[in-house]
Order: structure tokens, then sequence, then C-alpha cells
């Protein structure tokens, strides 16, 4: 279990400007859409900053505002206070001097650490300097850690960022106060950074040092370094990316947690007659033409552009921004790891990216929703997505076979997980005394469960492919040695159903509904779970229409309803009972405190300040038992987040409760 | 060889309105950039051409030419036939009636023989129809072939079309001709479709009969169906493909050598509240935010797109033309296989294409210019694209080993072709006996052509996936098999040079800038070429700065200078010599009318109308000898065109000369 677990309830301290400072809005995995509140204002994020230079604009903050709707900014502190503007920043604060009526971040001069090897203020002044001219959020002044130092330079300097992060909270003031995870390349180092920063009541915790990981196209290793800093930190605060201003990057940096990007990469490629696109770059002198819908673009001509850093500037922010935008729309529609499959196809070092993700895939699993959108095949990596991984796992520790000691097996290899084969091996399934196992591409499929998410949602190719098809081999073969059959059978697709049976002693036992209701119930909660949910005189309501199952009555009951959308279970008061007596604490459960118990009995949704447990194994989506600290049933529902963040998190719901005991 | 070869030189009819009716002015494989003549002005090729009801406008033709700047417009003649505006539309022409000042192309029914079975006009009278309204691209009256009808309908619909479009010329007066390949999905039916329209006096080519295809998204049957009509079409003639009105199919349409797609769809998803992208379709009122840059989403709302379907339909034809731009600069930069790869992922139907290219690589290759861009790594279908293919099979036909005995292999697969680890093998190939074979992603590279197009250009990830590491092993296989070794040695990495030699008896002859030197000749002009052009005393002119080889002397007379930008050869006059004195005719040639020669002597380029054979392995950008009809040597240059297209057109260059006889 990781570290990030068990997180002490912080309680905000007196200065914080806005009581709910960062809400989540909409999730997919790690990503998600949310409200941060500042006190010029909230901000939607994912949200990227764009920074202003005030002694050298490129695009003035009202333009800004009126030509991007740009909701906040960032400038650099240090260059302020270094600079000329600063009595005049003193006083008439920073909103004033750029006159932008939104939140404003400042950065510390970190960052002028790794570009002139030093800065000339105190972590204390810079601080305080920032809480003085009225920065909404800003940030200690870290140690920038060099991807290629050593490890014992990349840990001091994880130590001394912890030690001026905690030194800065003293003379933040009102300012929301970001902490930043160094560690350079050391994954361990990044994570027991993140850690340290958890510990303190920071408002936003950042994420540094990786600048030149994006400039060499190191991206693999920018992903490592996103990976194990997520691991350590909250998932309650919001996530600042420093330096990600590049379109290639926002949607990996939003799969793996981040919520906030500044970009002075806009205007730097623009003075370098560079035009950003969310598959690259471009240099301006290198065009013929302009293929871009951007309003700069459809107005401009290449001449102009090499003409006009400033037009190159904006059409910068253009994209980035829509980037932004269409990141937000992925989350929503459940289509970010299809959008991240895609957008890594810019850049061969990008690709290598989704190697990264299948590593760590057991940590992502852990925040994917039990069911969300549908999933499309870009290539092999996809097949390793948290959502087929959760998938291939649960049948090999949760699925019972119904009997039969045959397993039939479609013998060429995956093929598309098409309605016509569908009905082919569901005929089989009833006729035959084998039973019928798809080798699909992403894992072996017992027919009872070609109707559970993901398997009826996704859309493969007929083809997908060399590595896919040995994958799909070695997970069928995990799937037999587990010795759920006594042997499998390829069928050869032309013989008879007869023949079949001869060669396939044994027999299925019991009716197809009831095996399927069943396996889907071990699919989803367990078999003890599923045993407890069954036990008893079971009796289905079907749909007229498609003769699928509706309800699930046990003992002239109504235990389960099974959904159409994703082919999973909604969970009734009394299913909710049977599960509670025969499966132990804390399986299935989220423990509310006792005292607030009582409003989630009427009905009333759990909100996460008020769990005190839950269990480890409950993802996003799943159907909860919620209990009282004396393990009394108190409602059932569906959880919004898995355990970590349901112990992380002081504001917004954690269970939507669907039935309560009053 | 394929019956495509060898056209007659059609001399285009007195009434053909424009001298030049097409040109190509770039390229990339069958992809070009085009100039299409018409009496309206000339259009940029790929273009897309609006489909305009002039009954039932939901954008005026006004509008394509303000917000869109469309250049050129379709219409159905058949709905003015049977509409009220046919009195008009014969008075005022269809100029006139649609008040559009550029070039119209009108239809001729076939479609709505498809949605309403029938239609109730004659080939004849449509396409007189078509000309007395002065449409400047008109169509005959084919016979829609229904993907899944019968192979003797298809048949019999082919035949006729082949007919109705011979009668059509007849009637066509001013109008510019387009015919039609049929043929539903039988791949050889259309390319005799195809050829049958290749001996007519066509101006236009059309494909049809794919609308239903593109609907059911059977994407790999498009593909099939375009390569199959290609094989059978002219060249020099633009192609148009009917009803691909989706921008997920036009980068797809134009990489297998469609000019023009015309567009109802952008109108029809709009009433219909669908909105296109090029990775797919969205149905408006699913939408929460729209993350679209176009002017019309910049300036709109989900609601607003809702409630007026005109504003979903300037939406789809902004990111129709977009895409459209797009792919033009994708030829420009030579990265059209990365972008159609890319965009193969908007759906696994669509990503099944690519397996369709690599069964036709080898008709593909015959297009593929010499060298064109930086070939990035996308996915597994990478390695299949013609450039990759024609380098193995280069190495594995003309490759010439120096000597050793052992071929020094990376023993853990094809990792990235970098710079530090081609420094690596050098080193060893100058100092062990085993010669140094990079086993790469693409195929085995040996040392000396590790400069050559397109070794070191391409951009590979560190771990390219299984299926790229099983193809590497079989394509080295292949390679080993071929003789060129006794054996091959694994390398260990950690071995000592003098291990090595321990290893690896024989030995390696002579000097590394010569066994360079006449490896790339090898592979670019094949061994017997090479032979000639070595015979003698050699020399090097070398890169100061680098040491690479810049020129290459043999008795004292330059004959090869070798190209930074792509690592193969210029050739000289003298190289020309002495090649042509020892290479067989047709080898390496372009051969011109003995009456035009002269003018090449001069060292003017050969225009493609006076070739009169060619050598059929020689691809775009190659290295030519040009002779006359006698084979006396008139010229070396850069060829245009490969031999196909050199015998097909009538207009532009074929080759660039660079040193003539005179």
């Amino acid at each position: 279990m990781n570290a990030s677990e068990g997180f002490p309830k912080v309680v905000w301290a007196a200065g914080t400007f806005c009581r709910r400072m960062f809400e989540v809005l909409a999730r997919a995995g790690l990503a998600r859409i949310g409200r941060l509140g500042t006190a010029h204002g909230p901000v939607e994020t994912p949200a990227l900053l764009p920074v202003v230079n005030a002694s050298s604009l490129i695009l003035t903050p009202q333009e800004m505002v009126e030509e991007f709707r740009a909701p906040i900014l960032m400038t650099n502190a240090y260059i302020l206070w270094r600079g000329e503007d600063r009595e005049r920043v003193l006083k008439e604060g920073v909103h004033g001097l750029l006159g932008f009526p939104g939140p404003i971040m400042t950065d510390s001069g970190a960052f002028q650490q790794h570009v002139y090897g030093k800065v000339e203020v105190s972590n204390e002044d810079i601080v305080k300097f920032q809480a003085a001219i009225g920065a909404d959020l800003g940030a200690a002044l870290d140690v920038f850690s060099e991807p290629d130092e050593s490890r014992s330079h990349a840990e001091a300097g994880v130590e001394e960022t912890l030690r001026r992060s905690e030194e800065a909270l003293q003379h933040r003031g009102k300012m929301a106060l970001a902490g930043t995870v160094q560690g350079g390349r050391f994954a361990d180092l990044r994570t027991r950074s993140a850690e340290g920063l958890s510990r303190l009541p920071l408002q936003i915790q950042a994420i540094g040092g990786v600048v030149p990981l994006m400039e060499a196209y190191r991206f693999a290793e920018l992903a490592e370094v996103l990976v194990a800093s997520r691991m350590g930190l909250r998932p309650d605060r919001p996530i600042h990316l420093f330096g990600a201003g590049h379109p290639i990057v926002f949607g990996l940096a939003v799969l793996l947690g981040c919520d906030l990007f500044d970009s002075a990469a806009y205007a730097k490629y623009a003075y370098d007659g560079r035009m950003m696109t969310a598959w690259g770059t471009r240099r301006v002198r290198d065009l013929k033409r302009l293929a871009c819908a951007c309003p700069v673009c459809r107005d401009s001509t290449p001449e102009a552009l090499r003409r006009n850093p400033s037009l190159v500037a904006r059409h910068n922010l253009h994209v980035s921004f829509q980037e932004v935008q269409q990141i937000k729309q992925a989350i929503e529609e459940g289509r970010l790891w299809e959008h991240v499959e895609r957008r890594s196809r810019a850049h061969p070092r990008l690709l290598e990216v989704l190697r990264v993700l299948e590593r760590h895939v057991d940590y992502l699993e852990r925040f994917e929703p039990l069911s969300d959108g549908s999933p499309f095949f870009t290539g092999p990596e996809t097949i390793w997505r948290p959502v087929f991984h959760r998938f291939r796992k649960r049948v090999l520790e949760r699925y019972r076979p119904p009997g039969a000691k045959a397993a039939l097996i479609l013998p060429e290899g995956p093929r598309p997980y098409t309605r016509g084969y569908r009905r082919v091996l569901r005929e089989l399934f009833t006729q035959a005394d084998a039973h019928a196992i798809v080798k699909s591409a992403f894992g072996p499929v017992p027919v009872e469960l070609d109707g559970v998410y993901p398997v009826a949602q996704s859309v493969f190719p007929a083809l997908p492919g060399v590595e896919v098809l040995e994958a799909a081999e070695a997970f069928l073969q995990a799937f037999l040695r587990k010795g759920h059959f006594e042997f499998g059978l390829l069928w050869e697709g032309a013989e008879s159903l007869e023949e079949l049976k001869r060669r396939a002693p044994g027999s299925a036992s019991g009716g197809e509904d009831l095996h399927r209701a069943r396996a889907i119930a071990d699919y989803q909660f367990g078999p003890e779970a599923s045993d407890a949910l069954f036990r008893g005189d079971v009796e289905f309501v079907t749909s007229k229409r498609t003769h699928r199952i509706r309800n699930v009555l046990v003992d002239k009951v109504h235990v389960l309803s099974l959904r159409a959308s994703d082919g999973l279970y909604t969970l009734k008061w009394a299913g909710g009972q049977r599960i509670h007596r025969s499966v132990e604490m804390p399986r299935l459960r989220v423990v509310v405190e006792t005292e607030t118990a009582p409003f989630n009995r009427q009905g009333r949704s759990v909100f996460a300040k008020f769990v005190t447990d839950a269990d480890p194994d409950l993802r996003p989506g799943e159907e909860v038992l919620v209990v009282d600290q004396e393990d009394g049933l108190v409602a059932v529902g569906r959880a919004l987040m898995n355990r970590e963040e349901m112990l992380a998190f002081d504001v917004g719901p954690a269970v939507k409760v669907r039935e309560g005991s009053d």
C-alpha cells in the first residue's frame, strides 16, 4: 500500500481566502475537472496560466482577457522584485500593475535559479513580497533539481525545499501557497518529496524541475516523474506543473493528475519563430501555408507571421487553450485515454510514455471509474489501459466457471468482439456442454460476462496486430492455468454442436440467466458477496423486448438491478443487507462518523469530510454499503471516490446514497 | 507489371477549355498538390467541393466565397433538371443561378439512383443538360454499384457505365467530363473499370459507389477499392472521389491518389445535429462545451449550435477545409504518412486501413520519392511504409558485404538508431574484423549505409513494441539467409574488441571510405552501375569539419557528389558516362524523342510529353541517364516521376536535367 493513504485531515489555516478552495466536478482516473476558488473568482481546472512579463509584454493582460478569455495569469515575482516596477507593484498590487481582474499566480524565482545558477533573494523575502503584492497564489522558493544531477545533490535539494515550504507558510498571509516536488530523475526522492509536502498545510502542490526533460524530449522520464510525484501528493489539492507550456504534453499531464500549467513558452517560441500545435512545433520560416483554423491563422499569411512574433504568440496561445478545452471535453466524454494515446503519436519519444503508463497500471487502476465511455483501440498499448487491466484481474481472481469441464476457445486468436459473434457463442453456451470463453484482444471473456463493461462497449479492429495477439494468448494461458477448466477445446468453427458435445465431457449446470446473473455479481462484488446475494429462490424480471435481465429478486425481494449502460448491477437496500450480513468489514464498505450517519440514513449523500475509513479495493463508481463506526448498515449507494480520496478530501460528496435505512 | 503501363498519349479533344488542364506541383507517393485549369479559373488540388442545393441552401454560395474561400462548388444537375429552376438555370447558367464566380462541377444523378433505386433521365439528356447550363466539370450518368451486390450485377454495371461514359463524350461540349469507376467491392472489376475509363479521352476520373462503405465504417474495404481503382487509372488526370465528405477519410483518399472530393455531408450532418471533426463525429446534443478553434465555435455555445443547424454546417465546413490544408501541408513537408497514420487512430475500423496499405506496399513503393521528410514512427504499421519496404528490398537485393565473414549483430533487438550508437558501430567497423550490421526496427542496416535515407532521418522510440521486434528479427534472418556472411555474431556489448576479433575470423578489406562509398552506390544504382562508377583510381574529397565524403573522383574525374540531406549521390556527367557504357538499356535511363533531345543536351528539363520509355525500376527523385531513341547519352539529371507517370503525362517536367552533353 502506498504512503498517500491515511492523510491527516488538514484544518485550513485561518487566512485561507476561500472556504472551498478546490472541488472536483468531474473525473477520469487521476484526471479531473475542478473548481479552484480564489479571492478574484473561481477558475475551472485544468487551467493554463499564460505567463506575462510586465516589463516585456508580447500580449497584454487585456488581450488575454478579451481574445483568450484567460481565467488566470502567472507572472514572475522575482523579476518584479528585482526590477524597476518593485515599488510600483508594492503600491498598486500585482492586479493593478497588470490591469488584470482575475486571479494571478506568482512564481518565486526557482526557475531563474535553473537558468542563472542562483538568485539574489531569500525564501522569506520573496514569499513576503508575493503576499504583499496581493498574489492569489504564490510559491515558496524551491531548489530546482536538474534531471541529471547526482542523487545526493537531489536529496539535499528536496530537504531544503521542504524546509523552505514550511518556512514560507509563516509568511504567506492570505495568499494560497504552493510547495514544489523536486528530486530530479529519482522516483523515490520524488515520492518522498511529495509526501513531505502532503504533511504541510499547503494550498497548492507543484511539480518542478521538469522543463529540461521537456526541452530534451525526455517524455518517458517526465511521465515517471509525474507518476512518482503523484503517488506522494494529496488528491484534495490542485497540482501545478511548473513550466509545462507546450500543448504536446498537456494531455499526459492531466491524465497523471495535474490541474494547472503555466506557459511562458507561447511567447518564447514566438520570439524564436516557432509555432506550436498539439502535434509538435514548426518553424514559421519553413511554412508555405497556414493549416490552422485559429483566428490568427485564418486572417494571416506565413509572411505576416514571420514579420510579427506577436501573431505567432497569439496562435500559440490559441492552440494551447484549445488543447485544454479538448482535454476537458475528453474527460467529460470518458475519452481521455484515447486522446492521450492519439496525441502520443506526435513524436516517437512521446510514444514511449505509453510504455511507462503500462508499468504503472496497478497504481492508475485504483483511480479508474468502474465504467466510463467507450474504449477505442488506438494501438497495441491500448490493451494495457487500467480499464482492461482491471477486467483481466477480476476475471482471473473472481470468476467461477459454471461446472463445465471444458473451455471452448475461439481458435484463431482474438477477433473483433462483434455482436454476431457473441450470438453464436451464446447459442453454444446454452446448447453445448463445454463452456465458451472468447479469447478477446484484451483478455479471456467468459460468455456470461460479455455484456459487462468494458467488454460490450469496446471497439477493436479486426486485426489488432501481433503484439496484441501474443498478449491475448498469454492472458488466456494465465486464465486456463488458474484451473478453472480441466481442459480447453479449440473451436474449429465448422464443427457441429453434436461433435463438440462428444469432445467435451462434463456438463454446464442450470439455466443461462442464473449463470449470467451470478457471474456478473462474482465479477462486480466478489464470490462471497455474490453467494450472499443469490442465496435462496432466485427470480428474474427480464426486458420484454431484449429478454435481458433487468431485476434480480431473491426470496421475492428485489436485491439487484442490472444497468443497460454498463451491464453491471445497482445494489438495492435488500441486497445491501444480504452482503452486510455475510461479508466482513471493511469489504465493500464506506465507514462514516456515527454522529453524521443519520443524515445518510435519510438518503443524503455521504460527504468525504465524514468518512473515517473504506474498503481499499473500492473504485470510483462502485456500489457500496455505507456503515457507521459500529458497522451498522446506514445506506447503499455509489462511491464517487476511492478510499485514498475519501480520506483526503474535506469537501465534496464521497458516496451518492441511493437508499438509506430510514 | 500492372496494366496501367504504356497508356496511349491522348490528344485532348478540340473542345478542351484549357490547354493545361491538370498539372502536378508537388507530390508524396500517389498524393499530389495539383493545379486544375477551368474556364472559371484554376483550382489547387486536393480540393473539397462543397455541394450546394440551390433549392435548399443551408449556406449561400456567397458565404462559401467569403467565409470559406471555397475555390470550387458542386451542385446536382439532376435535381436542377427535375426541379422548378430548370428553365431558369438553362437561361442564366449554373453560375448565374448560384451567383458563384468560380468553377462549378455538376453531378448526374447517379447517387439518386442509389438512394431512390432509379432516376428519370437518360445519360444523354443529363450530360447535354450539364453542358447547356455551363458546368465547368460534369459527369456521365454512371450505374451506382452497391458494395454488397453480386459480381455479375457489378460487372454489368461497369460495362454500362463505360458505354455511357463513351456516349457522354459526344455530348459534353466544352465541359470537362468525368467517367466513374464502379465495380462494387470487387477489386478486379474496379481495376478493369478504371482501365476502361483510361482508354477514353475523359478529363476527370471519378471513383463512385463508396458512400455506403463510408457510412458503415467499412474503411478497409474503401481502401481496397481506392487502390484497385487507382491501379487502373491514368496518373495524368485528376481523380474525384464521389461523396467523400467527411474529413476523417480525406487523408487516406489523398494518400491513395484522390485529388477532388465533394461534400454534401457538411449540410446533411448539420441538419442531423452532428458535428464533424477530423477525428470523428459528435452529436451536438451531447456537447457540454465547444473545444474547437474555428470561427463558429469560438463565438458560439453548444445551445446556439443546437438551435441553429447552419452554425453546425459552417463548423463542419471549417474543419473540412482545415483538414484539406493540413493534408497539403503534410505533402509539402513529406509527412503525409504520419498524418494518415495518426488520423487512422480516429476509429479502430479506420486503423484497419493501415493493414490494407501494408498489403499493397509493392504498388505504393513505385510512386514513393527516393527521399522525402523525416519518417516518424507512430505505431507498428510504420515499418511497412513504402520507404522502409524499399530500404529492406534494396539492401537484400543490392548490398554486397566488404569481405568479412562474420556479421556483428546488436543482440537485444532493435533499439533507437541513435547517433551515439552509430558511433560505436563505426568504431567496431574499422577496428574489428567482423562487419557490423545494426538490427534496426525497420530492417538490417549495414554500417556503411547508416547515413542513407531513410536510416539517418528516421525517428523511432526506444521500445517499438513486440510486433516490431519480431518483424526486425524476420528481416534480419532474411538478410543472413541471403548468404552475405558465413555467420552472425551477437555483440554482447561488454566484450572487448580483442575478444570480438578472436571470435570473428576473416577480415574486412580496404579502407572505410571506399567501402562506404561503394556500398551507397550499390544501394542507389545497383552493383553493376556501382562497379562501373568505381573502376579505376578512387579519391575522395571529404568535409573538413565532419570528415564525411563529399565528392568521389575516379581517375581524377568527378563522378559523384554525396548529398548531406539524404546521404545519397548526385550523378555527374562523367559518372553518367561510366554507367552508360557498362549498364544495358533500359536500366537507369529515360528515353526521349531523338528530335527533342538537343534541348536537353543544352541542359533544359525533359518534359514528360517527349519521353518514349524509361526504366520501370526508377522512382521519383532518382538520378537518371537521359538518352535519345538510339541510346545516345544526352544528359544526366533527376527524375521527377516514375515510368508510368512519364508515359502518361502530357504536361510538366519528367526529369530535371543537371548536366547536358553540350
